[in-house]
């Protein structure tokens, strides 16, 4: 797959040409991380690695995009030219996909050329952003609605065809069981599902007619519309004519509820399908559906069996961005030593971690996670020590972690691509699926509320807190 | 263009093998229409109608799209044969991309037939939605700012590549000046721009070293990043240092603060800049801008010349989806009559308007605009008449348009595309900014307001109102 590198911010065009004319490229460590979890929740769904590799791998700059810069006049033909054969040629060092993670733990970590990892920034924040943003949703939205089943139904409000595309395939590895996306589902070899339209119905001379057209051609998978005209008036009525038509034949029916108060009317329709016999009728659900409403309607007792869920699925809803940030953590001096970085910036919040990082994770015995441990690369963690954990901008907030209280360390990032080249196992959509559902149980209850979660604790080491202070005290005090 | 037409919900296709099946496939027409402005605003930039009309002058399906849906086992071998041979054969109606547009008003119209109508649904939606929705975000935004300069830096943060191309189209539209996407600069022939990153001064021993190399390579466009370490302890101390020899070599500079509170810093900040007398620097500022801050910033005389909006611009921030939807409102009887029809659903807020219509605009002696007429196709409306003005369902609510009170009237929706052929103007991006700035000068600024603004009122015609009452009677007791 070839990707055009003009996916790009122009400034990251001009301040690569700067470095490159002024002979200025040394090896640097760029880090990804997010600063806040998405939804006012308690984590994220690390997601989109998959797509980030396969993009990297073909990036190039085409015939076009050389002959676009030249007519900008602002490039030197050397700069172009050297363009015209570059190729990501760096090392990333990525958490898996799957993995559940926490603000200001660094997810990715690049090792190459200055000029390289600057020109990478907005394809790899904007995959890796939307992508764990739409994972995020999707996992609140499964475990809001227990174990019934969810469809993503989001194409027609995605943000571009690419945005229902990426959305599709972060919702699948999230939780959700299907999709309406026909092309995700050809592309992702991912189920893909659907009812019928209200316009099915209307195009009939009435709704009786139309439900017992679509029984005859889809009697495998006949989930009825019942609310184009009049949801307890007709469409329930005609539903359970064709149900038990149908019953007679040896198959089941299913009804959809796509307005009004979806507690009210699933509650009846129960009832009725119940007193005609038709027990194994499902009720599935649509309209605007949240995580909050599905989890207030699984709470009343709704007897719901399927939730299709879209526009909030697949955007985001009222937070339709994740925070992510790609940031310089060390360069290397003339001698090749690498030397932490930092920027501080007029905002406590927006001050990042200096150094190559590692992150662990601690597991108490019963395999549960504890707490997260930011650390410098080369400090090699080892069961059975106590190990202090920092806060990461108040030093005086600080605990200590005694070998009793937990029984397992993890790092959490591994190398994925070596010079350029995948080394990762690459996964299928439903492997990533699962993963995420055992990572997930992997965390208390707790972390997982939809308001007001528990704060996972995610700490420095001694090692990097006080290098972090002593730089700052450097750079505030040059 | 070649479009894959799988690129649809699973539902379309097979509702329309159910419609191909039992050989049902009458002309019928539908409409695309929204129900709420976004951003809790008065109105809309209706936007993506280019991109539309070239994606269904290229849709079809592709050989492996085919195949894969015969893998799927539920579709019959004709229903295959035919969509081999597919492709869009429909006429369209439609507003002129640009314009200002409000609820309910049909703002496409497809006429063709149903199962090239079915097909197309979410093709239409994510194209239209999408765009509208950040056309009229970059439209709030650009008004916010007044006269100064609005520069989209969203790609790190879109809805994946598509969400971000797309997004740099319908924000260029909308008002933004330039992008920092330098692939939709390519492909779209629009400006880009951009400074530099808190990289460019962090891969530098210090930052007035980073200054000074980024004003060598980069004399005519110097806009210097000051916020890396300490904006007013060394930032806009080192940029004046080097706005001082960049001005006596003939050339200007410019300072970006990314962090910390904008009003105050750009106060102080413009102030060293006119006491070392550099009063033609100019101040760019960024770091989650919306319209809200960017008039509050405005209101406040912060002496900003130009913003920087990423997040909120290509994703809508808070409301991420315009909740467009595309219905059936007529279909054609066995003869071959249109006849209307409408969906009544459980909610008010959910019934359509039935019949194939058309939008007028009334405007006053001065041009402005005064109110929208959705009517039929075939009535024929004059100036020097009285008109009815009906709520789209409280028909007690009307009012009388007096002759007296208008004296021009505009129909809204035109024929771009003729049994699949395109046979619109084909606009620039350019153009179409313009035509938005001249639309929205025709409206009185109470709708343009941020909060609360005054509603712009959408009526039906007399003889459409009595046809909606009618049908919904008949449909409630059939």
């Amino acid at each position: 797959m070839s990707v055009s590198a003009l996916f790009t911010d122009f400034y990251e065009l001009t301040m690569m040409q700067g470095f490159y004319l002024s002979k200025k490229n040394p090896d640097v460590v760029f880090d990804m991380f997010y600063r806040t979890n998405p939804f006012e929740g308690g984590y994220a769904v690390f997601t989109g690695l998959g797509d980030l590799l396969k993009q990297l791998d073909g990036l190039t700059f085409l015939k076009e995009d050389i002959d676009y810069l030249r007519s900008l006049n602002k490039f030197d033909p050397r700069f172009l030219e050297y363009l015209k054969t570059y190729c990501f040629n760096g090392d990333v060092y990525s958490m898996e996909e799957g993995s559940i993670v926490f603000p200001n733990e660094p997810l990715i970590r690049v090792h190459t050329k200055l000029l390289d990892a600057q020109l990478i920034e907005g394809l790899l924040l904007n995959t890796i952003n939307f992508q764990t943003l739409i994972a995020t949703k999707s996992c609140r939205v499964a475990t809001a609605s227990g174990d019934s089943i969810v469809m993503e139904f989001g194409l027609r409000r995605a943000q571009g065809e690419n945005g229902a595309m990426a959305a599709t395939r972060a919702a699948f590895i999230g939780g959700c069981n299907n999709t309406s996306n026909t092309l995700a589902g050809r592309k992702f070899n991912i189920p893909v599902s659907g009812t019928m339209a209200h316009s099915w119905v209307m195009s009939f001379d009435n709704e009786l007619e139309s439900f017992r057209e679509f029984a005859r051609y889809y009697p495998d998978n006949c989930i009825l519309l019942i609310d184009t005209y009049d949801t307890l008036g007709s469409g329930i009525e005609n539903a359970i004519i064709v149900g038990l038509e149908q019953k007679s034949k040896g198959k089941k029916i299913g009804v959809r509820i796509d307005s009004g108060d979806l507690s009210y009317l699933s509650k009846i329709i129960r009832q009725k399908l119940d007193d005609a016999d038709l027990k194994d009728a499902i009720i599935c659900v649509s309209n605007d559906l949240t995580e909050e409403i599905i989890y207030a309607l699984v709470k009343d007792n709704a007897p719901i069996d399927s939730w299709g869920v879209g526009t909030h699925l697949v955007t985001g809803g009222t937070q339709s961005s994740l925070n992510g940030v790609y940031k310089l953590c060390a360069k290397a001096d003339v001698n090749g030593k690498f030397i932490p970085v930092m920027k501080i910036s007029n905002s406590m919040g927006k001050i990042t971690n200096p150094g190559i990082k590692q992150v662990y994770r601690f597991y108490d015995s019963e395999g549960q996670a504890l707490s997260d441990l930011i650390c410098l690369a080369d400090e090699k963690l080892k069961v059975g020590k106590d190990y202090m954990f920092f806060h990461p901008i108040s030093e005086a907030d600080f605990f200590k972690m005694t070998s009793d209280k937990y029984s397992r360390i993890e790092p959490m990032l591994f190398k994925v691509m070596d010079k350029g080249h995948r080394i990762d196992k690459m996964e299928t959509l439903q492997e990533l699926q699962q993963k995420v559902k055992n990572n997930l149980n992997l965390f208390h209850k707790s972390y997982k509320r939809f308001i007001n979660p528990h704060i996972y604790k995610v700490s420095l080491s001694s090692k990097l807190s006080s290098m972090k202070l002593r730089l700052i005290k450097e750079i505030k005090l040059k």
